[in-house]
Formats: C-alpha cells, structure tokens, sequence
C-alpha cells in the first residue's frame, strides 16, 4: 500500500489519561513515527476502561480509519479489556499463545517472584496474528487485518509501547508500505526560536517537497527537514542541500549536530573521538549534568566523575574554592565558577571539566542574588572560561539551559569554537 | 446539574498534535481540572484543521457528551475553523464582540504594531455566549448552551488555554455544579502493581463510592481513593475509612505516604521536621538522587551535596574508599557501598548519607558483574546499612528504581523502620 493511502487512528485505552493523571505521550510518539513513515494520523482518541464506550469507539474508528493502533489494556487485570473487545468486534478468536506464555513464566522464574496465575492472560492472542515481543515487560503487542482495516494492539506503559514501536511496528508498517519519509533534524543551541525562524521564513514558505519546520525544544531549537519519496536514499539525497541552505543562513557555531539527538550526545561522541574525559561541578543544577551524559550508555568510558556542591561547605571542602572567594564574591560569582571548574578538574583527574553556579529560584539567596543569575564555567589543560547566563524565573527551564549551556562551553572547547 | 449528571469530552483541534510535534497537555489539563469539580471526562478526541473531520467529530461528540470542551482553532489565521464549524453544527449566528475587538485593537496599539484587519475574527463569538478574556493573547473563549448540550471554546496554546481554563472555565462550571470529587493518593514502594491488585482485587471490587484503583508509576505503584459527595469535606471524610483498610492490609512500611508526591519530596519533608541533612555518592544512578532532590525548592535546606564517583579513582580519591576494597570485592559491592555511604558523609559533613553502585548495562563491567545488580547503601551516626537490589535489565527504568531505593532507605532510617 502507498503511504498516503493508510489512515491512521490512534486509540489510547486508560482511565487514567481521562482523569488527568499522565499526560498522552504515547499518541505523540505513535503520530511521530507515522509520520517517518509518511503515514497519516487523523484521529487520536482516548476511552477509559470502560467495555461499552470501548467498543463504541472501536465502531466509530472502523468507520473511518484502515489502520487503527490501540494502547493501554493489555496487561494482567480484570480491568485490562482492549484485546476481548476489539477481537470481539472484529470476529476474531484468541488463542493461547505458547510461546509468549512461557515467556511469562520465565519472566516471574528469573526474578524469583510466584507468578499470579492471572498473568497468563497477557498471552492470549487473535488467532493469525503478527505478535510483537515486549522487551520490557511481559504483555505481548500484535498486529492483524480484517477486511480492509489493520489493528495494532500496543501496551500502554510508555516505556514497553516505545520499544515494541521501534521494533516491532515500524519494520512491520515498513514491509507494507510502497513510500518512504525521511526526517532529519537539525538541532541548535544559543539562539530562539522566532529568530531561527526570522532569518528562514521565505525559505521555508517556499518549500514543498523536502518541507522545513522549526520546532522549540526545551531551551534550544529543532528545525526538521522531511522528504518523501519512493526510497529512503533518495529521500535522504532531497534534504542535503536544505541542511546546506540552513547552515549558510544560520551563524556556523549555535548548530550543534544534525541528527545527533542532544548536546550531551555530541559531547559524549567527540570525548570518545579525542580519547578525553570531564568532570562536572554543579550547584544549581544539582547533578543535572551528570545525570543526563550518564543517561547515555558508553558515558562511563568519558566521564570521570562530578561533584554537587550544594552549599559553601561542599564548594570549599570538596573542591577547594577558597573561603575568601566565596566571602569576597559569593557562591553565585564568575570567581566561584572559575575555582569550582578547576577544582573538579583537578580532584577527578580529568581533561575537562565544567561548572555550573546560579540562582535558580524560586527565591533569591542571602546575598540577594538575582533569580536567574548564574555562571557556567569550563576548564581545561592551561584555560579556564566562565560566561555569564540568564536563567529566567522558572526553576526546572533554568536547570536545563544551564546545563545546557554547560555541554554547549564543552563541545565548543573540544572543536575549537570557544570564544 | 448534579456533577455526575456531566458528560464531558474534550475535543483538540491541531494537526501539530497530529503530526505528534507536541504532546497534548491541553486534554490532560482540563482532565485534570474537571476531575477536582468532580465531572467525568469520558472521551478525549483530537482531530486536525479539516473542517470536514471536524464537523464530523462534532457530530460523534454531541451524541455521547452533554459537555463538549473544544481547544485550538480561534486564532486569526486561515485554517482557524473550531469557531465556525461549531456553530454552525448547533445552529448559533456569530457577531462581532465590540469588547473583545476592542482589546485586540489596544493589545496591537500597546505593541505598536498594525493589526492585520483578519484579527478580528477572533471577536466573532456565538450569540449569548459567556465570554472569557485571554490574558495571556488575543483570542477570548467562550461557553454557550445549546438544548442539553454546554460547549465551551478554548484557545490552543497551552499558557493561554490553561490561565482561562483557571480564570474563566473553573468558575462557570463551578457556578452549575452541585457535587465534588475528592482524590486520595496512595503511595507504594517495595511492592509490584499486581502483588498489591492480588492482595486488595476483592476490596477494591466490592467499592463504589469511594472507588479505590491501582497505578502503576516507574518502580512504584499508586492507589487512588476518590470518593463524591456534595462538599469537599464530606468526600474527603468518606475516604479515610479506605486508607485506613488498604493500610491494614498491606505491609505498613511500604506505604512511603499519602498524597504526597514522591518519594524525595517525603525525605525534604522529614529532614526539615527533624532539621537533619543529607549528602549522596552516586555511581550508577549518575546524579540522579541529587537532581531529584535539587527540583525540589528548598532542597538547600537538607541537601548538602554529592559525588559521582563515575570512575574507581574518584570513588577512591574523593571519597575516601580503600583500594583494597575496590580491589577486592570490586566497585560493585556491598564493601564499597558502605565505604561510599561513609565517605560522602564525612565529605559533605551531611547527618545521613546514600550510596548507589551498580551495573545499570547495557554490559556487564570489567569483572563481569551481572547487569541489573546494583548496592544501595545508607550512613547515619552509628549506622552503615546496606542491600543488595536487582535494578533489570532496563538502564533507565533500573536507575530511575536504584535512586527510589536510596531515598526509601534514607525515609525509613528517618522513620525508625530501617530493618
């Protein structure tokens, strides 16, 4: 089938998203990766854990959609419906199926737990079914078609429905679709979002087939250029002079990666290219830093360690900041930033090492600090370079640009762009 | 109207959330929102800017809904319909509010820019409507009856969507509602969702008012009580009985709190009632405990700081673990959990402090350490305690899980139930 002739519902089981709760990021990862396959989503709906109103919306959805992708209900409990329901109203049969249910078991035998017998459940599926294996987790996804229509049957927990999406769903959609859309994304750092726009606007207009579209990230910039075509390779062959056009117009130095997924995956990735390691020293952003490159597989090959200097204390005794620096400057001051890189330098015996000082909020410190005010700092073999920031009123955004920031002062010193 | 008696869909107009740019916070906050006035949202719908999917999902919704709250769709701009295409459904004629096209007149003389004459479109409104200002941009909302049926019309940018929602929507709603809904959070951790379902599957059937129902959160499960009643009050009283049975039938010790949000925000509390502080050395978990406690604000009050001892050097040289240990019994060991718990403890001059090592994957370390096995240990005065736990095979899931671990040894040894 061609691409644009799926029309795509996506139907999110789960009392919990009606009730507000959690918000639906499994309909926006689904759309997301539809779209990569240059497949239509017009419908998204969400429907409790409710048989009647589930089947209704099963009904309207058949009406109007070839392919219908469901969340949520797949799980071991009385309440888990999606499957009795949508097979009931396609006439499709569940059967037992062997295999994922000894999976099941194996899952409860390793980690040494009984298994609740109701558990078994999950392993029924629709008769002929394409079965989906759940890497993280126990309940089975599926795919089936009836008539003109696909359903695909999803876990609701997002971290088992991304999985089974990437590895199960996409190559299965793939192996059924004649066309193909290719996504690349260009990521920048240190400039906003309507002043990337400003400076591309016409050309953006103009564009139909690659497209080019900025989105806002938190505290930096996507611009996402899409092509289709009849493969990806050509695909891809479409987007390159967009890229180019895009790195003409833009200053060189604020695109820190096209098809990189974040700044501390391009830090990560030069680090281990240039055979060098950072330790971080953080205040405000309290263990951010290291959080976020040790989210990153590999980071330990990179990473030495990193310090959370939560108050004058840890700055001066782990450290070593000077006590006069601190008293003369206060804990928020280019100097304290400055002695707390080069501090974690030294302590973790590392090539590079950044620092992050600042006010966060909600409230100013007993210096009167600025809400906002902060420092970022890195040092390195014979350098230290601190830059004054602005982190604005909101605690969590402001955590986040400067750590940030941070990576951005570390990719610029490891290609040779710090100024 | 008793709330009861509402039947509420929420109805998104974007093709952004369609083409999953953006998740759709709107629906959950408005969720979220009617739940506290205890009305029942019973669909979530999201079409794009197509007017022919649009009047039909209308359609399918003033079927099934007596309270139809539409977002997105008023701007000035072409593919703006939502306003157009609901009255017209429900038969209502558009004027032009002088008011409100008043202030869009001034709201572009305060910006000294001209005003494309297409803004005041968004002063079209539904005759009789109740009018709702926006005070964060241009385009009001608004509510009108039509026979059984109240539709409300809200702007899509979710700071513009959610300031009506509380200024405007909340108030209207409250004004024709005679019940509410009281929720009750209850908080577990050391127990799977469908351990704690099998111990309490009976009670929670027998329920209807309150109802009592499980959640599953990363590594912790949730139980929510909601009772209805008319004042908040009443409601409130009618679910203590509940948390009362759910405590006796679980172990007590494994509810970390009721209604509070996490497992760190319980720590903050405890360690400012009993004005102690805490310090964390951190290897697989990254950082991880010190920015979940550092999101809190107020954190400097108890938090002193952390280490991150990514590498056996920093584990050795900042904080003080022997190298025989290391050597030894190897980085991931209940010897160098103990010795991280100590070390940052004296570092950081902290009252208690928490230790993580392990091996998060996705490869085993140099001595082939199994994936998943990790060391949570605990420091106080006179104390070093430490367990062994099984993070899986997940690096996310398993850090996320390791730190939860830490700050429920710190909740228990504050509470007295260290065992």
């Amino acid at each position: 089938m061609r691409a644009e002739n799926w029309r795509a519902e996506i139907l999110c089981v789960g009392t919990e998203l009606l009730l507000g709760d959690i918000v639906n990021t499994n309909a926006r990862d689904i759309s997301d990766a539809l779209r990569g396959l240059g497949i239509g989503v017009y419908w998204h709906t969400v429907v409790g854990d409710n048989p009647a109103r589930l089947r209704s919306a099963v009904a309207v959805a058949r009406e109007r959609a070839n392919l219908i992708i469901t969340t949520g209900g797949l799980g071991p409990t009385y309440d888990d419906l999606t499957k009795d329901i949508i097979c009931a109203a396609f006439g499709v049969p569940l059967h037992m199926d062997e295999g994922e249910a000894e999976k099941i078991r194996a899952y409860y035998a390793a980690a040494g737990r009984e298994m609740p017998e109701s558990n078994l459940r999950q392993a029924m599926l629709p008769e002929g079914c394409t079965v989906f294996s759940n890497g993280n987790g126990t309940a089975p996804g599926c795919a089936f078609v009836s008539g003109e229509c696909t359903v695909i049957l999803l876990p609701g927990p997002p971290r088992e429905m991304r999985l089974m999406l990437e590895t199960g769903v996409l190559p299965y959609l793939r192996a059924q679709t004649s066309e193909t859309l290719i996504s690349r994304d260009i990521r920048i750092f240190g400039m906003g979002e309507s002043a990337v726009e400003a400076r591309l606007h016409e050309y953006m207009e103009s564009l139909t087939n690659p497209t080019l579209a900025p989105y806002a990230g938190t505290a930096e910039v996507r611009l996402r250029v899409t092509a289709r075509a009849g493969d990806a390779e050509t695909a891809r062959a479409m987007t390159e002079p967009v890229i180019a056009r895009v790195r003409e117009t833009l200053p060189e130095e604020i695109i820190y990666a096209v098809d990189e997924p974040s700044l501390e995956a391009v830090c990560l990735r030069l680090l281990k290219e240039k055979g060098k390691t950072f330790a971080a020293a953080e205040s405000c952003t309290g263990g951010l830093i290291a959080k976020r490159i040790t989210d990153l597989p590999g980071a330990s090959a990179v990473f030495k360690g990193g310090v959370v200097s939560y108050t004058n204390e840890v700055k001066h005794r782990v450290l070593g900041v000077p006590a006069e620096t601190l008293e003369k400057y206060g804990a928020v001051s280019r100097e304290t930033a400055a002695a707390m890189a080069k501090g974690v330098r030294a302590l973790c015996g590392a090539d590079y090492a950044v620092s992050v000082t600042g006010c966060a909020g909600p409230d100013s410190d007993e210096r009167g600090t600025p809400v906002g005010l902060g420092y970022v700092g890195i040092a390195g073999a014979g350098f230290t370079f601190v830059r004054e920031i602005q982190m604005g009123g909101d605690r969590g955004w402001g955590r986040v640009y400067a750590a940030s920031y941070a990576f951005d002062l570390l990719r610029r010193a490891l290609t040779g762009i710090l100024y």
